[in-house]
């Protein structure tokens, strides 16, 4: 049988690109064994035609034209690694209008403007392949897609931001304030100049979007997702949940119930002997449970070169297969009109919740705020007081039972008010993963 | 568009039979929405025909003609769920021969006769979906042959037995010995009344087969396994391990190196800060390394009714998308002659290991027996002597620096010999995971 080839047109010369450009030299002809598909990449567009990404290509190849990358008949799929919603989604229209498949790793893009681009996509029976864009490495969108295709998906779990991820680690097991780890993290390359994008959690609730719109078969809205991040986070907290036997995680959060679908991230406390507490440093891990399968779950790299271009080269892989077999390929998201569309507002979840309360101390002051938590229908679970040390304020903890969100933001609105209490109170999220 | 249809024949109703109906009862119609293929199944194959399944099927689906099961042509696709190598072989091979696809989950009859099955499906150019066959609902098939397809595997650790871990679980947390624990495995379902399939290694060591035959595409002889089962180990090796900072967990190991591809299967001291680790009870996971994609890990519920039945359901949808297509399916095992295929007899394998010595409590001994491991070119990492109880012979513990199998095997033959020794040498390896 004679090899087939596939030709690629790769947009986007960077990290990521550069990884692709690598993991072709170095596995292509393995791959090519694998699939009974040659993957030859032709084109490569980017603005900076001279830095040296560490691998070398033939300069023939690079251009700075990307639209006329996209329009080389030699070019059957797009790789798009240019990132952002400008240039980047007129690019992938242009492609998908021309019936090319698409592989992307632009989680911003498909978050934002999902329900455009895969629309594009159904209307020229192409198709969206983004691996790299949730959990790096991971297969998870292939297992999710596919591998559980049979269920019906009741949550996910993720730790889905390998800079968070890092930070918190550090923090923990360095007794390290956030700052001093964030600045540390920038120096290193772990996180950005301007990190906003993944300390305030908008990249895990990127991926979460994407996610939960896999799972339930429409483009989940981005503003249907509750978003808090790590910034600010106390080693105190970091310290009492570890005392307590839990271990604070950035969580992306999907829940499926009879109510609707819920998106959320949330910094949130989980059990020591969770798999999800044992995951440390930059790497990333998805808890998935599907109504039959159980709970499953997947780990790997969250980012970086080599990585995220496994997850590129693997999307790749599926288009020359489908290519080669001349099929129609894959839908971008799977119909699934069978499943609620609601999405529920935040203030409807329930969750037990970790506080940490600055009181004076005097006598029957915890009494009172019990009184606002009960009227509020949140009963506590536990409360330890540490010793008064120099300042005015004892710092105490309580543990509550499950309670509406709502309830928790009006019980703490009333008791950050009250003359005793000496900062506003810190409210952490617990999950007993039920 | 009109929903196609795929027929189903099911050659087996037990446990993971009844769940693979149960589960398209549950989820058919989910599936259909999802695929653009319905899944009917027109026919089951048992030789009970009157059994209650805790499912509803109609009587008219049940037949005890397995073999007009494969022949009828209303079926395009069947599902082998007997188990073991007679009768199931004879008929997986009239299915290929018939060139109709074939869904297992039976381990033993791939790890044992995969070249002659794999043979059979390539002849006919149709397929074989195995996903059931290791880890359960994990779909850690699917991640090795088409996620990570980019990469050469340079790894795999796998926890493959949900009953060895089970016991392995039950023994460390309610510190109970390991006949006990076995009984009560078997009283609660969880271990066979002939439990030398699982105990003894022999189910890991068919798993680790298949991955490794499907990571370097040829059939791996089952022989080429080194195989230790957990029989017998002691309460007092896994309180020493804890001690040390290990877990003892029954792997299934194959490693990738210029010097060939080995798989044993051992119980390993795994550190406890690894996710292997944190696997316990009945769950499987899968450490996979790649080349280019790094560390990742599977986990989820390795065994069971459900479980199994969501991998079977996900490879009937695959089938369902190729029949759907028109396409040629997937090859059974990637051709992949870019490996090497030498498989390293176990002598040559270098680990760490756990040595935990019966001694008379007497001046010397110790330099002795250093003497001898020296000898043999094993260095001593560290050394515990517990103190001397009412007993005549000491628990000294030795965790050795990297030797070969070889080594170890000689330097013990000689170390048990001497007058000193009072029983034999238990010996357990270590993995580092580097």
């Amino acid at each position: 049988m004679k090899t087939r080839e596939l030709g690629i047109g790769l947009l986007g010369f960077g990290t990521v690109g550069a990884g692709v450009v690598e993991g072709l030299q170095r596995n292509g002809a393995l791959m090519a064994e694998r699939l009974g598909v040659k993957l030859v990449l032709h084109k490569i567009a980017d603005l900076d035609l001279d830095r040296d990404r560490g691998v070398p290509v033939e300069r023939a190849l690079l251009t700075r034209d990307a639209e006329a990358v996209v329009r080389d008949p030699s070019v059957d799929v797009i790789v798009e690694l240019i990132g952002g919603c400008g240039i980047a989604k007129k690019l992938m229209l242009q492609a998908l209008a021309l019936g090319k498949p698409v592989v992307t790793a632009n989680k911003a893009l498909l978050a934002e403007h999902g329900a455009e681009i895969f629309q594009a996509a159904a209307t020229k029976n192409t198709s969206l392949h983004f691996e790299a864009s949730v959990g790096g490495g991971i297969p998870i969108i292939k297992a999710l897609r596919e591998g559980l295709v049979a269920n019906n998906i009741r949550s996910m779990y993720g730790i889905l931001n390998g800079t968070c991820n890092y930070i918190l680690t550090r923090m923990e097991q360095e007794k390290l304030a956030f700052d001093v780890v964030l600045k540390a993290a920038q120096a290193a390359g772990y996180a950005e100049a301007e990190p906003s994008l993944d300390i305030d959690g908008h990249d895990t609730a990127h991926k979460a979007i994407i996610l939960a719109s896999l799972a339930y078969g429409f483009p989940v809205p981005q503003n249907a997702a509750y978003v808090e991040g790590i910034r600010g986070l106390a080693m105190d907290d970091i310290a009492n949940a570890l005392a307590m036997g839990y271990r604070i995680k950035l969580l992306g959060i999907v829940k499926h119930s009879t109510e609707g679908i819920s998106v959320r991230v949330q910094p949130t406390l989980v059990p020591l002997a969770h798999m999800l507490a044992s995951v440390s440093g930059v790497f990333n891990a998805i808890q998935v449970d599907g109504d039959i399968v159980g709970q499953t779950l997947y780990y790997g790299r969250g980012a970086g070169r080599a990585a995220t271009a496994s997850a590129v080269l693997g999307d790749l892989a599926d288009v020359a297969r489908d290519v080669a077999a001349g099929v129609r390929p894959k839908p971008a998201i799977q119909a699934d009109t069978a499943q609620s569309t609601r999405l529920r507002p935040i203030g409807e979840i329930t969750t037990r919740c970790y506080l940490r309360l600055a009181l004076l101390d005097k006598p029957g002051m915890l009494a009172r705020i019990a009184q606002v938590l009960g009227d509020h229908g949140i009963s506590i679970a536990s409360v330890m007081q540490k010793e008064s040390s120099a300042g005015k304020h004892v710092p105490v903890i309580i543990v509550t039972h499950q309670a509406p969100e709502q309830q928790f933001q009006h019980a703490l609105k009333l008791i950050d008010q009250l003359d005793f209490v000496g900062a506003p109170t810190v409210r952490l999220r617990i999950e007993d993963f039920e």
